[in-house]
C-alpha cells in the first residue's frame, strides 16, 4: 500500500518540522496550505492562476460533489484532476464534516463552536448518515463504504476516512460513543479503500474525541494503530483560539509522528504558526478565497489597519485614494499592477475583476507565508518570521 | 496635431484594407476588434489575461466613468491606463451614445432599432444634454467641452467628439436638425481638444444622419473636412442587418479614406466581414464578454449547434457529457484545459470560474478572427476565410 506515496521529514527542531509529501501528481513541501476548490473549482480562479501563485495542492469536497454532479459523472469525465484541469496534488475530504456540520449549524458555526442553523441531517446510525441534498433536496445516504467509493471515483491523491464530526455541544458521553463509531467507520473505510486500491491514492485517518484529553489520546492511538498513510485532526476544536491549540496538543499525544499530520479547517495566520509549533504539516480553510469575495485582502502585520484582523477590508473609504498595491513587497500578479484605490473602486462598482484580483493576492499571500515558514524553520528563526506575519 | 499618431494602410484590394494605427501606447493592426472595459475593467478579466489572449486595444465608457468614480478622480490616480493597469492602446467614447440611448431605451434596443426602456435623459439643447446619473440619481450636464475635458482627464489614446446619437424612430426632419447640432458639437469638441492637447491623444469625428443617404453623405463630408485623426460611424444603423450595411455604405460616401474608420457598437462575426468589405478598420461591441456571462461561447461555423447563432450556449444539456473543449483547434487558455462538460457543470453550479473561462475564450476567439481576417486580406482569400467563421 502507498507505494506511490512518501513522506519525509527533512528537518526538525522540537515539534517544528519541515517535510515533503510525494504523490503521483507531484510533491508538496510542508508545512503547506491546501486551498479549497469546494465544488471542483477554486472560486473564480483558474488552474493557471493557481500555478502562477505557486499553489502546490488543492482540495475538493466529497459532500458537495456527491450531491452534484455526482462522483460517477466525474469518474466518467476521467476523474477530478482531468475534469477541473488541475494536474497537481489533490485532496478530498470524506463528506462527514459537511454532513454533520449542516446537521448542527453551519460549517463555520461548528468549527468556531457556535450553535445555530437549520438541520439538513436526517438520521445517523451505525450504518451511516442520511441527509438532505443541498442540490435538489433528495434524501441521500453516506456510509463509510460509499464515501470511499465516491472518493475513489473522484480520484484525488489524498483521501480521508469517513467519520462522525461530533458536534461541539455534545456531552462527554455522546462524544465518546461518537468517537467509537468513527473508529468503526474508519476501519470500514480502510477495508473499502484496500478493496479498490489501484495505487493512485493514499488515505488519512481522522482523530475525534472533542475537547477531552483522554478521548483525543485514545483516538490518536487508534488511528496510529491502523494502516493509514497520514492523520487528520478533526471534530470540534473548542470555542476559542487558546482552546483550539490545547485540543490539537491533546490529539498530538499518542500520534504516529512519522506520518503527515493535517489540521482540518484552520487557516488563520497565527493559528498556522501555533499549529506548526505543535508539529502540524498541512492546513486547509476557505478563508483566503472567501474573504476576497467581500473585499478582504490578507496582509502582513505592518500593513494592517486593525490589530484584530489579519486582513484589510478594501471596501473601506480609507483606501479610496490609496495608490499603493495591497502589499508593496508582494510579487503577485495583482500587486504588480493594481492599486488599493482601483480595487476599492472595483468593489464599489460591483466589478467581477475585484474578486479575482483579491483572491489571486490572498492565494499568493498564503503560499508566500508557507514558504517563509519553511525557510524560517531550517534557519531557526520562526519567532522573527512570526512577528512579520502576525 | 497628432504627431504621436499615425495610420498607414499597408495593403488594400477594392474597399478591403489592412492597416496599422500607431499610438503612444503601441500599435493596433487593423482590421481590429476593440473590447469593452465599460467601467475601467473588462468584466472579470485582468489586463494580464487580455495580453495573454493577444488583445491589442480596449475601450472604456466616458458616460459610466463620468458618473462614477468621476474623471478627476481617475486623473488624480494617474489616468485610466495606470488606474486599471492596461498599458496598451485605449479608446474612450464621448458619452453621447449612452446618454441618448438611455434617453430612448437601452443601448441594445437603440442599436437594434427597438423601442423600449425608461428615460434617464432629462433635456437636450444646443448647450448639451442633462441626464440622471445611473450611479446616484443626481442630475448631470454633459456638453461637448465637458465630454472632451473628461476624456482628457481619462487619458485614453483615442477619444471621440461629442454628438447626439439620434434615435432610430426620429423622423428625417429631426434627424437632420440633430445631425447639424452634432456637427456644431463636434466643432466645439475639436476646439476644446486643441486647447488642452498635449500630444498624447487623437480624436475621432462621428458621422450621424440616421438611415438617410443624403444626410449620411453630408455628415461624412463635414467630418472629413474637420481636422480629426479618424472617423467613427455612429447613430442608428437601421432595424435589420441588411439595412445596417446600407447605412454604413451611405456613410462611407464622402469620407476621407486616409483616416482610420471605426464602426461603433458592432461585433457580430458576419457583421465584421460585411464591415471590412466596405472598408471599416475597427469594431467594438460588448457582445463577446456579455454572452460569456450567460454561457455563450463563440465558435466557428463547423462547431455551431444552430444556424441562427454565432455561439453555442454551454448551459444546454447537450454539452453535459461533451469532453471536448469549446473549440478543439483553439489555443486559448480555457480550451487548453477545460471541456465543454466542465464549463456546463460550472454554469449549472453557479461557479464564478465559468464566466472568466468563457470570456477568455471569446476574447481570444475575436482576436484570432481579426488576425485571420488580416491574413486573408493580403492573401486575397477573404471569402474562404468567411466561410470558416460565418
Amino acid at each position: 500500500m502507498y507505494n506511490n506515496f512518501e513522506f519525509s521529514v527533512i528537518f526538525s527542531c522540537g515539534e517544528h518540522r519541515r517535510g515533503v509529501v510525494t504523490t503521483p501528481h507531484g510533491v508538496v513541501e510542508t508545512p503547506a496550505f491546501i486551498f479549497c476548490g469546494t465544488k471542483a473549482s477554486v472560486k473564480g480562479i483558474s488552474p493557471h492562476q493557481l500555478r502562477e501563485t505557486k499553489t502546490s495542492i488543492i482540495l475538493s469536497n466529497t459532500y458537495h460533489l456527491f450531491s452534484h454532479p455526482g462522483s460517477e459523472y466525474i469518474k466518467n469525465r476521467g476523474g477530478l484532476h482531468k475534469f477541473m484541469g488541475w494536474d497537481g496534488p489533490m485532496f478530498t475530504d470524506s463528506g462527514g464534516f459537511q454532513i454533520f456540520s449542516l446537521g448542527h449549524g453551519s460549517v463555520a458555526d461548528e468549527i468556531k463552536g457556535r450553535r445555530s442553523g437549520q438541520s439538513m441531517l436526517s438520521s445517523i446510525d451505525d450504518n451511516g448518515a442520511t441527509f438532505k441534498s443541498y442540490w435538489d433536496g433528495s434524501m441521500q445516504l453516506l456510509t463509510p463504504e460509499k464515501s470511499i467509493q465516491v472518493q475513489q471515483d473522484l480520484g484525488a491523491d489524498l483521501i480521508v476516512a469517513f467519520d462522525e464530526c461530533t458536534p461541539f455541544h455534545s456531552d462527554k458521553a455522546y462524544t465518546e460513543q461518537s468517537m467509537e463509531r468513527s473508529h468503526r467507520w474508519e476501519k470500514r473505510s480502510l477495508d473499502e479503500f484496500i478493496r479498490g486500491d489501484d495505487g493512485s491514492q493514499a488515505m488519512y485517518g481522522i482523530i475525534q474525541g472533542g475537547v477531552h484529553a483522554d478521548l483525543r489520546k485514545r483516538s490518536a492511538e487508534f488511528v496510529s494503530s491502523q494502516p493509514f498513510f497520514a492523520t487528520a485532526i478533526g471534530g470540534t476544536l473548542g470555542s476559542h483560539k487558546s482552546q483550539m491549540m490545547e485540543v490539537v496538543e491533546m490529539a498530538m499525544n499518542g500520534l504516529d509522528k512519522s506520518r503527515p499530520i493535517h489540521l482540518l479547517g484552520i487557516g488563520g495566520i497565527s493559528d498556522i504558526f501555533n499549529g506548526i509549533a505543535l508539529g502540524i504539516d498541512t492546513f486547509d480553510c476557505v478563508h483566503p478565497t472567501r474573504i476576497a469575495r467581500h473585499g478582504g485582502a490578507l496582509v502582513k502585520a505592518k500593513y494592517r489597519d486593525s490589530a484584530s484582523r489579519e486582513h484589510i477590508n478594501l471596501k473601506r473609504s480609507q483606501y479610496k485614494d490609496d495608490d499603493s498595491p495591497i502589499e508593496p513587497d508582494c510579487d503577485c500578479p495583482s500587486c504588480r499592477i493594481f492599486s488599493r484605490a482601483y480595487l476599492h473602486y472595483l468593489l464599489k462598482a460591483n466589478e467581477l475583476l475585484a474578486l479575482q484580483a483579491i483572491a489571486v493576492h490572498n492565494i499568493r499571500f498564503m503560499n508566500r507565508l508557507m514558504s517563509a515558514i519553511r525557510f524560517s524553520l531550517e534557519n531557526q528563526r520562526v519567532a522573527e518570521e512570526r512577528s512579520i506575519w502576525c
